[in-house]
């Protein structure tokens, strides 16, 4: 503000920030609230383990004031490795309460990864579920003494097998610390929350960087996207591991829900769970969607509640979308990246098309859709010249996003976060196309996009295709090289069990769909490859289509 | 961020703010987004008006554009005298668009003290619809020449009586402005977006400054407190210019859902929305329940789908709750004060408090309840030591607030600001208790409580009782000097049509249900007189009482 300025408008006058009107936002302040207001409330349940919201708050300062007296504090990275158990619920409240930063590792993992992430997030305590100790053992081994973390044990009694690592274990831990810790809010909204390292299909992971006010933003934002009620009964099938579980540790936190806790995403687990606890909302990969469908009907159960479940990434294809509705839930739409914390776009879905045919709905359901209402915008742009693309949906660009819940950058790394956000809006690296009604729909990542014979050829779109064939399970497509064509389009396949299908057939139904020049030249069938989150790992998928 | 800091905290380098990852918070983002997303949908409903949020939006632009045109920047003030109708909904976002202040006048208010408003309030443009002309006329006729404001008059063509004041109609105005303006949100959240004044009991009103990132927050509180579906049709009962509709301007914008204006509040008009629009959510003072109970069976039309009405201030008596229940109504308890933004404390409701026999819930349902999720704290203390009450529900203290739903302060008033914020709270002038789970319950207003003979006697417990009695449709009870006991209680009642009652028979029944020295001296029967937010104005009674 300028001093001319501060003689001109009145309201830049006496009327600055203080305490009682200025409150750096964090989720930390959810689970104090619920805590207060629903001591009773189920918060956690965990097997046979049930824990109001009352005792979470309890664990939560537990952890956090055993935490400090261990020597947690602001800019100290916490790690935890563990599947979606109470401990790292807890953890997403009780180790940012210190100042610290939690670093959820990706369970599957192997030990060379997690002793990089480990080393290059400067992990000072790592709480790691006994089941993964071979892993974590392995890890520990590689890295120099001096980095090695201080070792908590998680003796989950639902985890099986697996050894004690460290000095101590959780329990023994939150024993240590003052169940009446003074719960603050951090200094500044800015401050890092939460420490999240990209899949990295390809080179090393990224250590992307959360925000206090992301963090919050988005939590808030994943209530405005799905209306949600008070008291949701939320079921843990997206790894926690990921995105911080897309933010919901603190959107459901904030709602004063309930926790149901999974240790692994298995059909039985997740009916018991939906028949037995009432859930209410979930959220997962394709993959989970994919297995709800598949099961066998006389290994469900009856679920007589609407479940509404939250999905991103690619599209589900119709046949999953409509077995789903049939199960009773309800599918949302939407699409983000560990940048962007998780879900940034959704599909808002309009009433009215619920009247349109089937094909068209499927049309309007395989796009990404707008940005979250948190969100500020969104844009399919030429990353050369940063103009937006016409809104034709067929002009391929690369989807940017800006607003609040944008990472603060890549850890220890400027270059990479300078480029993400060139010209002042998040890179995403997915092309895309942006509809009339400003709808995006992606149509590939930058590096999977197969150029043939000049042409662009959209993965999404060709795997889209080969969903539709009734044998197959899931599809990969990929670039493979060519000396004519310079690449052309090669499917890795699976068949659904009992179904049959040859590459010829294949490549027929393909031919009836498609441009020629979009058909795969090559169909392999096999178990395709993925990471944890349920991704398939292209990167190896087209290793394999260049040695073919 | 200390030097040292800086060299051992890796969170502290190259990860800062820019302009993908940092938005200033602000509701105008709603309006542009309920618009690109869902344009067809219906965003204003005014008699046999309808408008699209496309059509709304343009409109903004317009209004923007135009009061830019016409010198409107930075810190302008832009005050608008109107009720319910499309145009104070659209000055909303219209004004602040430009980085101007809005200023809702409140319309009953007389014109030295519109006067009084338009000259502190430093305001340069007046929006003002036609009915208001006399009052308005007056309010120019009292100003300097230099101070007047330019006049721009609302031309609703639902308005009766009144004459064109300035030089052009808001729609010529309208015409002005460019379309396609841009729509760009403040350099800072901290600006302010809104200016209104407080009722003003005694004294001059005092001007209360909103800022965009409080407007925003309250916006999304009041979602997350009512758990608002997508698209809600909300009527308009409560006045737009009270606290900026308690935020609904922009809470209902953010969802996409309709606002369907009134220029009344009227039982007819009231029951005609209902029916005719399905309107799902509305707010008012308690004068607004005891229209729709005290509304003859004949007049009312059926209702099929279930109301859900936010009321403040006073808990409403245990029978106009019934009244509204058997009317398919649920009624959500909530309080707060101009410098909160309005609802800044609700009721939290307990599914299991459904259980307890209806005394009880009354008991329940008659406390203002736990801050909203969005505001930081509530606490009810000693202002002198700034020390806690206990949670006994018995010690009185004033009640006091932080977070980001409050205020800048008061325009051109440092000494009320430093006031009403010593000690980093913003102090409420309530007086209540907290109650063991944390609920707080208001006693009185600090300069409405009664001191009998040294006791404190809350004229809120002693009005609760007189609205028991069964011919009594209104209460209030204020201090009458007494020679003996300093004070003692005086209550002016007016009675239900047709119901008769002596002013011993009310005494009576106090004796039944108070301590001796809480019952009334005096009873008078009268109308109430009231501001036009539907508060009794108890200083009016007061000069009654003493001169009685």
């Amino acid at each position: 503000m300028s001093t001319h300025e501060a003689h001109t408008n009145p309201y830049e006058i006496d009327l600055d920030r203080n305490p009682a009107n200025y409150v750096p936002l964090s989720p930390l302040t959810f689970v104090r609230r619920s805590a207060e207001v629903f001591p009773d409330y189920t918060a956690v349940i965990h097997g046979p383990i049930r824990r109001t919201w009352a005792e979470t708050f309890t664990r939560c300062r537990r952890l956090a004031s055993a935490l400090e007296k261990r020597g947690v504090g602001l800019g100290t990275t916490v790690a935890v490795m563990a599947p979606n158990i109470p401990e790292l619920m807890e953890a997403h409240f009780g180790v940012p309460a210190t100042g610290g930063v939690l670093n959820a590792l990706n369970v599957r993992l192997d030990a060379a990864a997690i002793a990089f992430i480990l080393e290059h997030g400067e992990a000072k305590v790592l709480l790691t579920d006994r089941e993964f100790s071979p892993t974590i053992g392995k890890a520990l081994a590689l890295m120099p003494q001096d980095k090695r973390p201080m070792v908590v044990d998680i003796d989950d009694p639902l985890g099986q097998g697996g050894d004690l690592l460290g000095a101590l274990t959780y329990e023994q831990l939150l024993e240590e610390g003052d169940p009446a810790y003074a719960w603050t809010l951090p200094d500044d909204e800015w401050r890092a929350i939460s420490l999240n390292y990209t899949s990295g299909t390809t080179g090393n992971p990224k250590g992307v960087v959360y925000h206090h006010r992301g963090a919050y933003m988005n939590a808030v934002g994943n209530v405005l996207t799905w209306a949600l009620p008070h008291h949701p009964v939320y079921l843990w099938t997206l790894p926690m591991f990921h995105c911080n579980g897309w933010c919901f540790p603190w959107t459901i936190t904030a709602m004063a829900g309930t926790h149901v806790c999974l240790r692994r995403v298995e059909a039985k687990a997740i009916y018991d769970a939906l028949a037995d606890h009432g859930v209410t909302h979930m959220c997962g990969a394709p993959i989970v969607m994919n297995l709800l469908v598949n099961t066998p009907e006389e290994a469900r159960r009856p679920v007589p509640q609407t479940v509404k479940m939250m999905t991103a990434g690619a599209a589900p294809p119709a046949a999953v979308i409509g077995g789903l509705q049939r199960l009773g839930m309800e599918v949302t739409h939407t699409y983000g990246l560990t940048e962007v914390y998780g879900p940034a776009v959704v599909c808002a879905w309009h009433e009215e098309w619920n009247d349109l045919p089937l094909e068209q709905q499927a049309v309007y359901k395989s796009r990404q859709g707008v940005a979250y209402a948190v969100q500020e915008a969104i844009m399919v742009a030429n990353p050369e010249t940063m103009e937006p693309v016409p809104r034709d949906g067929v002009t391929i660009g690369e989807v940017m996003m800006r607003g609040n819940i944008t990472m603060r950058g890549y850890l220890k790394n400027p270059t990479a976060t300078e480029e993400a956000f060139t010209g002042g809006w998040y890179h995403t690296g997915d092309l895309g196309v942006i509809h009339e009604n400003g709808y995006i729909e992606l149509k590939d990542r930058s590096k999977d996009i197969i150029i043939s014979g000049g042409e662009n050829i959209s993965t999404i779109e060709v795997e889209g295709v080969i969903y539709g064939h009734p044998a197959v399970m899931e599809a990969a497509v990929v670039a493979r090289p060519d000396e004519r064509w310079g690449e052309t389009p090669c499917a890795f396949v699976t068949l659904k069990p009992g179904a049959e299908a040859t590459a010829e057939d294949i490549i027929a139904y393909c031919r009836e769909h498609l441009a020629h020049f979009k058909v795969p030249k090559t169909v392999v069938f096999c178990e395709l490859p993925k990471t944890s989150t349920g991704k398939i790992q292209k990167f190896v998928l087209r290793d394999q289509a260049r040695a073919l």
